[in-house]
This record gives C-alpha cells, sequence and structure tokens, in this order.
C-alpha cells in the first residue's frame, strides 16, 4: 500500500483566508476538512468539497472542540457523550456536503487540543472511535497512542500519521506549537523517506523515536504548504518505487 | 392520506430549556428538529432524536438562518449560494444524528424569518427545494406561497401546512411573532376541523382564508403546547374517523 | 459592615429565561451581571442594569469563560493574556451599560469554571485581580484560596464569599456542580447565621470547616431561589441586629 | 481644521489576519476598532489599542451587526432597542482596553451593513446618535444622510467621511461591495485634493456629486491599504498648507 498525504484543508472562515488549499490539493491524496468548529463555515466547507472533487482528493471530516478563536488548540474538558455530541454534528454536517456532491466520507481525524486530548485519554479516544464506527470510516492518528489502542479495541481501521512538518520529543509524542513556521522541504523530504523506508524520525532531543508512515501529514497554515506538499509527494512517489 | 401533526423541537439550548418536548412528543407525527443555528445544540439534537425514536416520530430538519440569540426570527440578507451552504450543513448535521441512530430524514422545514423569506422570495425558496432534493425529502410550507410553488418546479414533493396556534391575515399570509401566548385549545381544535374539512380558517380581519392541512403545525414555545397538541390529535382523529 | 448578599444575574440569553432576577432583586445587595460569554447578551444586560438600579443594587461584572454551550462550566485552558483581554472585553462591555445609566461598577466576580481554575492557579488568578484593580473595583471570591493570596500581593481590595447553596468538601473547597438542586431554606438560613456568627460550616464529610462571610452567595439557577434569597437576607438581618 | 484621515483597525480574528494594521496605522489619525462582532476579539482589540496608544492615533468604536461570518456586511433587521444593546455592549467592551490603557473614545462609527442601513433609516440612525451621546463621542458619517440630520437633531458632533477607496453613485451614496480591490494610489490622492478643496467627487455614472471631507477613510482590507494611506496622508498634508 502506498503512504498516503493528508493535510487539514478549508480551515479559512468568512472573509479570511487561510492555507492556500488549491495549490496543496494537487499534491496529496486525503483531505480532512474542516467543519466549521475551530475553522471553515458552511460556504468554505461547499468550495472545499468541490475542490476536492476536481482533484481527486479523498475527503475525511477534521471536527474539533467548539472553539472558533482559539482554532481549537485550546484544551477543554468536555464529558465524553458532550464529545460524542459534537463530533457526530460535525461528521454529519460535512457529510452532507459529501452526500450532495455524489461523494463519500473517507476518514475521521479530530483536530488541534482535541487531537492530543484523544491521545492520552481512553474515553475520549473510545469516543472518537465509536462515531467513526457509526459512520463506517477509518481513524487517521497516531501509533501507539490512545488513538490507536481504542481504534483496535472498537475495531475501527486505524490509519497511522507521520508528520512532516512538526517534531518529535524523545518519547515518541508530537511537539504541538498553536503556530507553525515554514518548515525546510529537503530536511522535511528526507524525514518521510526515512519513516517509510525506517520507521524511525530523529527526536528534538537526538534519540530516534520509531514512527509509522501510513500518510504523512502536513499542516496548510504552515507558511510553504504548498512546496512542502509537493516536496512531500516526491518522497512518497520515490519510496513507492523502490517497493 | 391522514393529516400529520407537526412541531418544531429540540429547541432547548445548553442550559437553558424550551418546551416540553417529551409530553409533545406522544402526539405529534413528526418533529422539526432544530439543527443549532436558531437552537438547540449536538448534545440537545442527539437527545431529541432519542427521543423521537422512542415515540416513533419522524424527524424533518428545521434549519434557520444563523441568529442564535435572535432565534432565527430576525430577517438577514443572504445570497442564494450562502443558503444553500447554510441549508445544506445543517441537514447534514441533523442527517449524522439520524444515520448512527438508524433513522431516516424526513422533511425540511425551514424556520422562523426564514420560513417568511422563503414564502415570498423565489430565488431563496428554490434553494429549499433544490437541498430539500438533493437530500431526497419534501419540503413542508404554505400552500398558495413560494414555498409551494418552487417545490412544483423543483419537482420536489410538497407538504401543505396548516397552523393551529397562529393567525391568518385576510390575504391567507400568517402573522408570526417573535412570541408566542396561549392558545385556546377548543378554538385551535375547531380551527383544525374545519380546516381539514373546509379548506378553509377565519382570519383575524374577518374573512375566511382558503388553507390546506397536510399536516397541522403547533409550536413548542406556546405555553400550553402539550395540551394544545393533545388537543389537535384528537381533533385529527375525529376527522379522519369521518372519511 | 453588613452582611452582603450576592447571586448572579442576567442569565437569561434571547428567547431563553433563567431565573427569576426581579424576584431575586428585593432580597440582595449585589448583582454579578453576566456579560455576555457564559450567558446574557446585550438586551439582557440592559435589562439587567435597569432592574438592578430599580432595586438600589449594586453591581459586580460576572466574567466567564467563553463557553454559551457550556454555560462557562467546562474548564479551558487559556493563556494569562488571553484571559487579561476576555475579561477586560467583558467587563467593559458591563460597564458599558452601566456608565450609560449613571451606574458604577461595584465589584468583580468571575463566574463557573473559571471560578474554580482563579482558586487553584496563582497566575490566572493574578490577571483576574490585575483587570480589577484596573476598574478600580474588588474581587469576590473565596478565602483561603488563590483569589484572596493574589488579591492581597495585588493590593486589589478581597470581599469573602460564603456559599449558601452548595456544599464545602472537608478541605474547605466548594463542591461545584453543573446544575443545581433546591435547596432546603431553613437549612440555608442556618448555615449563614452560623458562618457569620462562628465562622464555620459543616462539611459533606462531616467535620466543619472555616468559611468568611463578607457576603453570602446564591445561585439564580437554584429551582427556589428567590425564597432562598428571602431566608438568606432575613437571616444575615437577624445576625446584623446581634452586633 | 486639518482633514483627518480614519482607517478601520482590528478587523483580525484568532489565527487569522486582516490588514497591515501597523504599517497603516504610521498613516492615519484616527482608528475605528473592530469591537468583535463582525471582525476582532479581546486579544485583537488589546493589541490595536496598544498599537494605537504607540502611534498616537485616536481611537474611535467601529461597532457592527453580530455577524462574524458575514464580517458584518449582510443587512439584519433589528428592532431599535435591540440595536442599542448591541451598540453600548461593543462600545463599553472597547472602552474597557481605552480605560485599563489611559486612553479615551475618540468617537463612535458604525460598520458595514449598519452604515449603509443607518445612513438610510432614521429611526436606527437615532439610536446610534443617542449611544454616542451617552459616551459622549462624535459620530462618523455620511453627510446628507440620516447620519448626519439624526447626529444634528440629538446635538450630537458630526464628521463627514469622504472615502477614498469606494466608488460614489450619481446621487451622491457610496457604492459598498462585500470585498475591496486595489485602488491606484494617484488617482485616490486626486480624488482626496478635490474633495478637499472643492468638495466635489466623479461619481461612476460621470456626474460630480457633493462631499465633506472632514475625515478621509480607508479600508484596511483594502489590498494596498498602507499605500493608500500614505498617499492619501501626503493629499491631506499637502492641502493643509494651501490652507
Amino acid at each position: 500500500m502506498t503512504t498516503g498525504i493528508n493535510c487539514d484543508m478549508g480551515e479559512s472562515y468568512g472573509i479570511y483566508t487561510l492555507g492556500n488549499d488549491e495549490d496543496i490539493m494537487s499534491h496529496i491524496t486525503a483531505a480532512n476538512v474542516a467543519c466549521g468548529f475551530h475553522a471553515g463555515d458552511p460556504s468554505v466547507m461547499s468550495a472545499t468539497i468541490e475542490a476536492a472533487q476536481r482533484h481527486g482528493v479523498a475527503v475525511g471530516a477534521h471536527p474539533s472542540l467548539p472553539d472558533r478563536q482559539g482554532f481549537g488548540r485550546r484544551e477543554m474538558k468536555l464529558a465524553p457523550d458532550e464529545l460524542g455530541s459534537l463530533l457526530t454534528y460535525q461528521v454529519g454536517a460535512l457529510w452532507g456536503f459529501l452526500e450532495t456532491s455524489g461523494m463519500e466520507l473517507n476518514h475521521m481525524k479530530v483536530h488541534g487540543a482535541l487531537y492530543g486530548m484523544t491521545a492520552r485519554d481512553a474515553d475520549l479516544s473510545d469516543v472518537v472511535c465509536q462515531v467513526a464506527k457509526k459512520f463506517g470510516v477509518p481513524v487517521y492518528g497516531m501509533a501507539g497512542t490512545m488513538h490507536e489502542r481504542c481504534a483496535q479495541e472498537a475495531g475501527v481501521p486505524f490509519v497511522s500519521e507521520f508528520y512532516a512538518d512538526l517534531d518529535y520529543a524523545a518519547d515518541g509524542s508530537l511537539i504541538i506549537s498553536r503556530s507553525h513556521g515554514a518548515v525546510d522541504t529537503l530536511v522535511a523530504a528526507g524525514r518521510v523517506r526515512r519513516a517509510i523506508r525506517e520507521g524511525l524520525a530523529e527526536s528534538v532531543d537526538g534519540p530516534d523515536v520509531s514512527v509509522r508512515a501510513d500518510t504523512v501529514c502536513i499542516h496548510s497554515d504552515t507558511p510553504n504548504a504548498a512546496d512542502l506538499a509537493s516536496a512531500v509527494a516526491q518522497a512518497v512517489a520515490d519510496e513507492s518505487k523502490n517497493w
């Protein structure tokens, strides 16, 4: 199976534009589309689905904590059943656009602080998996965390992400920042090749950590995201030939 | 075909309770469930779908202008494509709850100011019909208005509502207020019987106006809504026996 | 100095009514008015200020985390400078209504989850005190917590609250629930008298805890809030005579 | 009296940046600061006030209809008393930041669709003037419209705006679009000089219309806004020398 490339898309809002979605779309295999809680709005979602369809990109739901001002990057204490409803609402909203466009929901990947919270908290992660199960789609997440463990327990297909534009700590955890700087595309491509080939990534502290790149994630708000996407796509293509 | 009874449901929000949904559910055939833009939230929607399922009540989407503070009762100028996206988002969100509960979307009925706007404006009404068409459901609305005309032109089944708890003007239009007072249940039952039997209703100005009651609408924020629902259900049942 | 009685007021929103503000107003000395982030809206704030003025009740700001759906009762991770801006915005908004009504801001008391967070976290509590200092008003809070310590360090007057309708744990901390049940008014009045006279309250675990009742707090969403307010007012008046 | 230059500022939101506020600040005399309803948020408002203070720019409130997704550019039907409360809330919120920074509120200018609505509707325009009167500040608006007439009747100082980056119709009304294109700075500077010197502007239809430039308005979301601000500032300075 070829490694995919996924990117958060549709994170513009009203008058505000974020990310060069059109440029990035031509390099990725799957779009994680914002569902209007941390970013995106119905008009943006409609346009993003249309662009994904045009580029032949698979569309997954990218639901978030209800925090537009904080872009879903501020942790919030939610009861599991509240979270379940928040997720069902957002995935359903996106599904509406897909259904009325003749497309299918491809996967589910939670956003921002919720991604980190569900990596650590089994109860919350299980909620994500149960919702994905009801919608019949796999969950994207970090191997070795509750993302993977809960998906296995729930019997939901799990797709392991490798992050091309974020750093890893020595314990294998991601270093998630509230904003992203530009990333050296050569370095990132090298990291992707090594992740695919060796299943390893160098942590910021020095030692290698074990990673699994079923799909490579890039962020559309990384300043040079389109170049990064292109470099990653090339790296993935190169590695695919080697198999 | 028996006349249905529909009621706006799921209009509570967070800590705030509106309407006695449980009491009303046992008397109606179809619930128009708020989709989180004028009222409702993901937790409320989840609970409302659960209650509808328990009571065997069909569920339709009740989308609105994006105006929670104004309860969707303040007109707002929207471009047709904006409206289309707002509707798709809301109907999709509700659909998510139905799909994950093994239920089907029954119909679509727009809320509040948007109901009045689409009764008058063909462009906006057509947007509603196109969205309903894509989701494969009929539109509830007022006979003789753009609701009906646009549904016919779009080839979407149209269900004509009679309002048990609102007054009609002499030109046949509804008198929509921003809040509802209690309604005399005997009077309302009488109006429902006459609407079903004769297709007529007395307007506030005196003369009769022509009405068609495919379904009778009651409002959950009418103070005695459960009693009203019960009286209307009895009136509908009585008239059904006469056929 | 006579013990005051404060109550959260103005927590209705749009079409939704919460609490019997009018009935409660006649029994309290200070209203903590919601600022539109967890509850309240500009129209509600305007009406609440008008009612407070009519009843001769002092008005304080009752700012919250930005979480209307969760009524400000869900914890959220905020950077101190973010919190400072959120508080300044909300207090300023309330101040606008006071200023245009010829009234003055009396105090500041943070709401819900933020109340608990600032009781524990010195950095966040200091932000509250700095904002109160800039607006020149005292802070209401719990004696013995960071509320008091940070106020002392910032040189901001501190007013210690005793809770008539919440339980205390054996460590003196409040047991804050997401919804409130009815409270026995006789029991509450007795607790208030003892708090004023002896500075003690019985904890849910049995042992007495030390409390200081500069002001007694009651909640407007406690089902029998007006009766409770009346009983507490009588208890405070009785104790005042003893001095 | 020298002609001022005003610009809408602080229209970023959360992660989203709009306009080059820092670059524009050095060329203007007055900032109309968004109050969080169409744009801006507490953190953005705090930073904008700080920048205005650093640049010695006077700060006015720029309140809007409650419509962040539509950037306040979609008309909405509001009752006058609702509007009054919405304005008081927003102006108060901004006032909080000014007060805690030791600055004073300079003026009030309503945003977007509300600007057009109040130019035409005396009842709504009077609400704006009454709020400005209570806060003790002048109103910015369009001469010859209800902006000016209501200000005169309410006894509120009125400051007439000339628009450097918008077109005028032959009837003297502004052509307000939902987004702005780049503006030729030479053309704009010429229009400003003529407006100041002759009180005239060429309409899109050909004939001149009468204008009065107490202050020249530029929009921060005009793509070349900083260059435009600089050119307008030079034009204003040149004309001032002629007096």
